[in-house]
């Protein structure tokens, strides 16, 4: 008799964690996922702004599990699950079909952004939910302030302003970094410009930043934006957005040719495609335990299931609580495995941080401890690097933040074009015959 | 009276020491290239098979030239010149045309693959003669790996045989490289598959690899090559390339789903578009003191020049010739702004290298100096090392270096695919109104 299969959607930190959780078992476990590396998605916000490279923030799934044998790995898009057969449909980027037998499944697709059907938000917005985002980001950056430099008369049309959707951690973090990479070095690199002409709009629908927080949190963040230049916009939503200005829904108009959408995230669309029920937001529904209701030894975790917290509403969408809840669903198949009755998950909240730049950071711990600062900026940068995945990768972010922070200068503002290469060139022209 | 107006078109090696040997002089130097960054084409190999990040062999030239006030940057393809009223055209990446007058043009636009007309050869094959590029042969590499791996039928289809035409120091490069890729990195990534049936195949039109080079080295190359498992075919060459398989000459039909294209250089089209006498290569005619005969004040350098030498030929497209003519050609813009007479350039020989692998590599110095094995392979990495630009790319180099060394591991074997990002959706619907 073969060893149980466990296939795991998705290598983000719940899908990771799982697998991890699952060394040493008698288990075969293969994760699927549409990439062939782990994205690190806190730090893709400084990849969009220079501050380091893109492979500073993704790690090869391929890597990460060279030395646990009973891990594989697939690069596929699960496209469908056949439940009655216990298998699932995935598709590899030459086309092919290929289909995964599971004895336990574990669904850790994570999320994505919801554009909340505003005209041109998904056509026009640049998301930061994947590496290829954060690089699109940082070359529709940089080509702005390139533009502006060969044609002066475009700045009077917006193509150096930047609006933010979106006040939350991810928004702070993007607006922040994004006037100290203008402040500090493209005055410099473009020196016959006026690039303090160039502005930056937060726009938040609600009366505050950083909505969970608590209010001197909230406070000590919108003014430290405001101390960089960035025009805080409270209760105040967008109601179209065009490739030259966005319009808000005051009527008021607002030239840009930037528009980096962090206002709202979604489950990943595959949970529609597994035929589970879905709840809010297109989470999928699982019980106290994790466990997908109807699919026997199913499981789904992290940002792509809706999981009920102890006050009755939904835990948040954060890397802990993927973590966490990857490692108890790995649990529950040693369990299930061993015919030991299940556990309900819990969540131990670790608290939550923001950083909105140098020296410049909140973070809300567990006790009541709450952080501002010097001492949250610290406490982030070490939590980050603790986390990421790799010792190279997590020597390189070190050695680019110090040297960020000593020189005030930044790497990697390449402007690189794939368009121009070969294989954009053979888009359509696949290399296999054998669809 | 404003200060003589020095345009250069280009940002290699050529371009930049033409303008770095202008610092301090009473000049307006603006760099025109359609890259915002210098791009360090020595170690482009590298990239492309998952040694280094791209960001480490990219410098952007406004970073370079921050504290060197004289010298301004555009990114702009330039589309034709106006010797008349002494102008170039050029276009950006938003579709702008900009007009640059010029009292001193430098032409430094260097060279691009030559595909020889073989039919198939520009649409099948993978050359190496930007980031782009390397960055799309990564991709493509690994992502051969993860379609074996997907659909092992696909191995016999040649799915993961790769051939790389050309004999010189980037053929042989790119296949030493790949073929430790292979067997220190891919093996234990990919463990439930024959890597080992991966299939390097070199093929080389003349009976020699490195043509220029002495024939201890030639043979070093070779043995060391083959001892990587590479296929080394000599005095064979390409009749036409298909997706999945590349044609001999001599009617043999390699199954292989990947051609690198090392096998031909020419001059930048550029110098076409210039109205200028071109000879071999597309070379633009030059006299002994770098001048364009018939253009008052222009100067051609490095690769797309066709500088002559001592012994009546051409001198060889390389690094060093690309610097030493652009330093040449700044001193006499000096020179002719203060009234004195034009010299003849002089190249000093500073010799070649090619690196196979690891503790492997041959380098031929001035004074007969001949260097193989271990030794060439330090002085490789040294001078290599020295050259970079930046001293940030030098330490992230250096430790990659160090990194690979001591744990045969690579880092950046990701696969990203930019066509999913924003702005490969938005490739039709350009941010800016003013075309």
């Amino acid at each position: 008799m073969s060893a149980p299969k466990v296939v795991i959607v998705g290598a983000g930190f719940g899908g990771l964690a799982a697998a991890e959780a699952l060394a040493g078992e008698v288990v075969d476990v293969t994760i699927v996922d549409r990439n062939n590396f782990h994205t690190f998605l806190p730090l893709l916000y400084q990849v969009a702004t220079s501050g380091l490279n893109a492979a500073d923030v993704a790690y090869p799934v391929r890597g990460i599990f060279q030395k646990q044998p009973n891990v594989d790995f697939l690069q596929a898009t699960v496209t469908a699950a056949d439940w009655d057969a216990r298998t699932l449909r995935t598709e590899t980027a030459e086309g092919h079909t290929v289909t995964l037998p599971f004895d336990h499944l574990i669904v850790a697709a994570g999320a994505t952004a919801s554009y909340f059907d505003i005209p041109g938000a998904e056509e026009h917005g640049y998301p930061l939910y994947s590496l290829a985002d954060a690089i699109a980001l940082r070359n529709h950056v940089l080509a702005r302030f390139e533009a502006a430099a060969a044609e002066p008369a475009l700045i009077d049309g917006g193509v150096l302003s930047f609006v933010v959707v979106g006040g939350g951690p991810t928004g702070v973090e993007v607006a922040g970094a994004l006037a100290e990479l203008f402040q500090m070095v493209l005055t410099k690199d473009f020196r016959r410009m006026d690039v303090h002409r160039a502005r930056i709009v937060l726009i938040e629908m609600t009366p505050a930043l950083l909505g969970p927080f608590s209010l001197p949190s909230q406070r000590h963040a919108r003014s430290e934006l405001e101390a960089r230049g960035i025009e805080v916009r409270l209760d105040q939503a967008v109601a179209s957005v065009e490739p030259t200005q966005v319009v808000l829904k005051s009527g008021e108009v607002l030239p840009a040719h930037t528009l980096v959408w962090a206002a709202g995230v979604q489950a990943n669309p595959l949970a529609a495609a597994l035929d589970v029920e879905t709840t809010r937001g297109g989470r999928i529904a699982v019980g106290t335990d994790l466990r997908i209701p109807g699919r026997a030894g199913a499981y789904a975790i992290g940002d792509v299931a809706a999981i009920p917290g102890r006050d009755g509403g939904l835990l948040p969408m954060l890397a802990p609580v993927a973590s966490q809840s990857g490692r108890h669903a790995a649990g529950e198949i040693k369990r299930a495995i061993a015919g030991r009755p299940s556990k309900p998950f819990h969540y131990r909240d670790k608290g939550t941080m923001a950083t909105i730049g140098r020296r410049a950071a909140v973070a809300e711990l567990p006790f009541g401890i709450h952080l501002s600062g010097t001492p949250a900026w610290l406490a982030w940068l070490g939590l980050h690097l603790l986390f990421l995945v790799g010792f190279r990768n997590r020597l390189s972010v070190f050695l680019n933040w110090v040297w960020s922070y000593l020189t005030w200068d930044r790497g990697p503002r390449l402007i690189v074009d794939q368009r121009e290469a070969r294989d954009a060139r053979r888009l359509e022209a696949p290399t296999t015959p054998h669809r």
